[in-house]
């Protein structure tokens, strides 16, 4: 086939097929007068090879297992995966691809998990979805190593994963492809489309590394740069990828952004605007595609819909393969099957019930959560996870467990080094790669560093488990550099997060059930570094509610103390002094106001009766945010400051949380209020 | 000198001063029963050969401003430079070393600027002080090509930074030494500690990338590993690193953590415990060191505070050559004294004041940023900047200045990359280097990113401007991946942090201000993507309150309808209706709440009056925190979800922030409150 522009010789199908993704970008980026069309004409070729000749999936049921991985982690390219899915027979037609960026399609602007079908994982945010690759290839070989048997390749399955210039300038990408090359992710393979152009100009202005060698130094085994432009080239480094052992895989493409517009190509220009009616006729010419927008032609969606049969028959095989293991390995089966499903092993419950008696005495609530996380590893083998470098001070480890590494991909200790954003992408790599429970674990200052990762977790609704310990100003000496006041807060502004600041050992097991049992979703879990009081183990199941009453009076309190996590303890000593003195008080432990705000309002108004307006919280966190339960007439004793380099009493103490401040300042709040 | 523990052989007198150096950190750390002594132990030597013998620095003048910058990234490591800074001759008495740790002291866990004379910059979370050192780096090359004339070098110093495994684990690290490969920061001068030992064990568990080969790909000159035990061999290859031109350099040091320590020396475990008091007199024998506590020998003493007399010759040395300077060049000399002083030249508020004529019409406040950027930067010299790949949707670029660039290092346009992270971390860096004002710009979602950073110019005092765009879902149809929903709330939480959301282009202008003036702390601008209506340009000077009426009524109102960017529109004309209704209604422009929250009781009362309780806050953000003002009986109009892909104005739409909706709550409250 004749095309004005100059590509490597290929059939005319490939090449119809290939221009068929291209203008499929093109058309549906005019129609929505916003996108970016430059990336898939570019890649297009090289998606079309994978695609159409080694990906594994089945269109019709985009949940198989066993699937190959598709990452697209230049999220603004969607127009690229949208094509594909569609071309292939996923259930997208193409009014999706008409309704581009439109209020309820499935076709958002960049890719989000759940929205459309064949989506794997939501991008966008650059880097993320390099991490996010990582932890689906991590989590291939967990399961593989632990369910896989001497003839049943039950898991076997590999991650693809494309990526651009801007996110191999992501940290959270060389950080998550540092550990790749540590850990030996064969099954990873990173197709990167060096089109030497990123928004602001050539890429040369900002980025002149060398790209392989970088990755040659990480322990990466590289190809290229090859033509993008050739499927065939493209396909024979993807498939001699599949074949190195011990390596996660770069295949550097060389391509041009906008291939096929005659004067946008190659330019900065075609990034991220429409291309307009005269350039788009342009286009049409230069590609010789003589069709009208989004009129694709039969030839195309008879060969790319081949996918349909070729994954049928795939997912068919594995399907037998799977009762052929069932047949030899029941219990095994039903396990890996429970895992896939997100469900979690009987007993589990039963694990943390038992944990309470282990943590009935005063101890950090950082030691409890290790108590409280072995006890259900124990039981929930699909528990995965580990700690940016503080394993020890997190109490993070899974005892009886081995260490995810090169040479045991089996172990489901994670060693995530000193990378807490590329562990977070990681994590959320692992959860939505299915059949694993991933958990995180740094100091609670390090929130920050990996928070561009919870909040995608917190938008696609991924159930991972963010422990972070060392939660406050009692952390001490270690000084304000790590003493997070923002956090609590920052985390709690984030829809579709559950923060949990358990206040004792026994909240803190709660605070477990609560996490491993929300499938919907992630949870942050915040610990102490200092020793808290075991409250009233009986209670501790409240901790479901969000906030309960740990000292009541009769009738309707004068004054209402509101605390969380170390602040507890401090808070209901004054309040047992102020009911001593005969005040009517109650005393609330509120572990997690996500929990406590999705209540009945009979519950809510019941813990808090509006007309009680003497109230008081008590959080060694930014104060911002608690006039939601105190109110204009309450009190709030909180960090407006940063804190400070000492030991951690003498912190709580110079910063107001004392029993005796709480008790001062909520007799000063008594008199205000006239009682 | 004989040692029990084998090292290369040099003088007597350095090994007494190394061993000074090792015994205040271990002693240090034991008197304060925490800390890491592990890693000043095993750098000892080479920290010694820089600061003894190549460091130009002047410890009577911490602030002398040709001095050679330090940089302690792995920051745990603090009493290697507290040790230093005592023996050197800084006002840094052995006392406060006894207080390492202690509320007060001079000497908290981590280096903290503005606590420590000789402390160049706040470090501990890693990574963080490779981007800072960049940054440094950066700013001294601005300042030498702007300043500097043939035979007057007045701006030429170096950067020394020493970091850790863990620092180059960091993806902020590496993004930061990518783009310093890229612009040929040749004054930068990286110690890399590669001790082989993190907290959690041995590095090669999660770090097994060749670093020397990393940094060949990004374009630094690579030296070593060499042995860190060798101030010689550490000297020699300092200065080989001063006379690379073209390329940063890393210098590879191969140490023990530890050294010395007979049992510990080459483990994880010393790497934040203290010794015990067995292990330190161990240690005490094996190194050969026969002092008490705190006891330094007169010849180390004297030795080491020969720094004092060389640094009084140079700076003098430097003082009489800007004399010369001064001569030949009045007005440069005078412009470098003024921007060094962090003064801002005459003329740049009547520079301003002139923007608010070319803003006067409806345009995104992201258009109005670059309007008075450019308005400032014509006499602002000083300002220093750019964005993350984002350049022209933040109008960020200051027209008529070059970009800084290897082949051009006088350009003050910085082209970061897709590095928000390191963005943060190098603006850092340019600001407290001195005589430049940073700012950077990417899209308000990637602030994420940067917290890291944002959250250590809080802490740090440094007047950075941040400036983000596309702040709300009004940004439209790059979908909720894109949208900012928790970022102004998160932002606000955090101390020492001025956040402002302007609502037009003339608050734009008047935030501008405000951020130039302030020079104490960072400033976060936030601004559209979409267009906003002007409102009064003689009442947007009262930006500067944090609050001000844009609408009001005679006597106290019956309804307070608060606030802030974007919203103001919707809202005011929501308030227009409503006092066309015949309410009495103020309607408030709220940009800044920590403005607002710094006024006096006087002028927040009477904005804000107690007895009016029926109030309602509209920000396309989320609502956590909105209480503050509105409170128990108040309502709030924000975001409880993530935002959608669909045009800017349907997500308006959809989400509620009509004048519309706005009207109707209103009247609901009304009824509600019984009015």
């Amino acid at each position: 086939m004749a095309t004005r522009v100059s590509e490597p010789a290929k059939t005319e199908l490939d090449q119809l097929c290939i221009n068929a993704i291209r203008m499929l970008a093109v058309d549906a980026v005019e129609l929505a007068s916003s996108g970016h069309a430059g990336a898939p004409m570019g890649l297009a070729p090289a998606a079309y090879a994978l695609w159409d000749r080694v990906l594994q999936h089945d269109p019709a049921d985009p949940a198989w297992p066993d699937r190959d991985r598709f990452v697209l982690s230049a999220g603004h390219a969607s127009l690229l995966l949208y094509s594909l899915l569609h071309l292939t027979g996923y259930d997208l037609p193409l009014d999706e691809l008409q309704r581009f960026r439109q209020w309820g399609s499935k076709t958002p602007g960049h890719p989000e998990y759940g929205v459309t079908p064949g989506v794997e994982v939501t991008t966008g945010p650059l880097g993320q979805g390099v991490g996010n690759a990582v932890g689906m290839a991590v989590a291939e070989r967990i399961l593989a190593n632990r369910y896989n048997r001497p003839g049943h390749e039950i898991v076997n399955h590999f991650v693809y994963c494309i990526c651009s210039d801007g996110d191999l300038q992501e940290g959270v990408a060389s950080e998550a492809a540092s550990l790749a090359g540590t850990l030996g992710l064969n099954r990873l393979i990173l197709l990167y489309d060096s089109n030497g152009i990123t928004i602001d100009g050539r890429t040369d202005i900002s980025f002149r590394e060398n790209v392989a060698n970088r990755f040659h130094a990480y322990n990466w085994h590289v190809d290229g740069p090859i033509d993008g432009n050739d499927p065939d080239a493209v396909e024979t480094a993807i498939k001699a990828a599949r074949v190195e052992t011990g390596q996660p895989s770069l295949i550097i493409l060389n391509t041009t952004i906008g291939f096929g517009s005659p004067n946008h190509a190659g330019t900065s220009s075609i990034h991220s605007d429409p291309l307009g009616d005269e350039e788009v006729r342009r286009t049409r010419k230069a590609l010789g595609w003589n069709f009208d927008p989004f009129v694709i032609p039969d030839e195309v969606n008879d060969h790319m819909r081949g996918a349909i049969e070729r994954g049928r028959q795939a997912h068919t095989h594995w399907n037998t393969r799977l009762a052929a293991y069932r047949a030899d390995y029941p219990d095994e089966a039903a396990a890996l099957e429970k895992d896939l499903a997100g469900e979690l092993p009987d007993g589990w419950e039963a694990a943390l019930d038992g944990a309470h008696a282990t943590a009935d005495s005063a101890m950090a609530t950082r030691v409890a959560s290790g108590i409280a996380l072995n006890a259900a590893a124990d039981v929930v083998q699909s528990l995965t996870g580990g700690s940016a470098d503080l394993a020890g001070s997190n109490n993070s480890t899974m005892k009886g467990r081995s260490l995810f590494q090169s040479e045991d991909q089996a172990g489901s200790n994670i060693a995530f080094g000193v990378r807490e954003h590329g562990m977070g992408a990681i994590a959320n790599g692992i959860s939505v790669h299915g059949g694993l429970t991933p958990y995180t674990a740094t100091f609670m200052i390090f929130a920050d560093y990996m928070r561009p990762a919870i909040r995608l977790a917190a938008l696609s609704g991924y159930p991972v488990i963010y422990t972070f310990t060392h939660d406050s100003i009692g952390l001490g000496e270690d000084g304000p550099t790590h003493q997070p006041v923002a956090h609590l807060m920052s985390l709690r502004a984030m829809p579709g997060l559950v923060v949990i600041r358990p206040a004792d050992p026994h909240e803190t097991i709660e605070a477990w059930r609560v996490a491993l049992a929300r499938r919907d979703g992630p949870t942050v879990l915040v610990f102490t570094r200092q020793s808290t009081p075991p409250l009233d183990a009986s209670d501790a199941r409240q901790l479901a509610q969000g906030a309960y009453a740990v000292l009541d009076c009769e009738g309707e309190p004068e004054i209402i103390l509101i605390a969380t996590g170390s602040e507890v303890a401090p808070t209901l000593e004054a309040g047992r002094k102020l009911a001593e003195a005969g005040r009517k008080v109650r005393v609330i432990s509120m572990p997690s106001w996500e929990l406590f705000d999705s209540q009945p309002p009979e519950y809510r108004e019941e813990l808090l009766p509006s007309a009680v307006r003497t109230r008081i919280a008590v959080e060694a966190g930014s104060g911002i945010g608690w006039e939601r339960y105190v109110g204009l007439d309450g009190d709030v004793i909180a960090m407006d400051s940063f804190g400070a380099s000492a030991p951690g009493g003498v912190n709580m103490e110079k910063f107001g949380f004392t029993a005796d401040n709480i008790l001062s300042r909520s007799k000063t709040l008594l008199e205000q209020s006239g009682q």
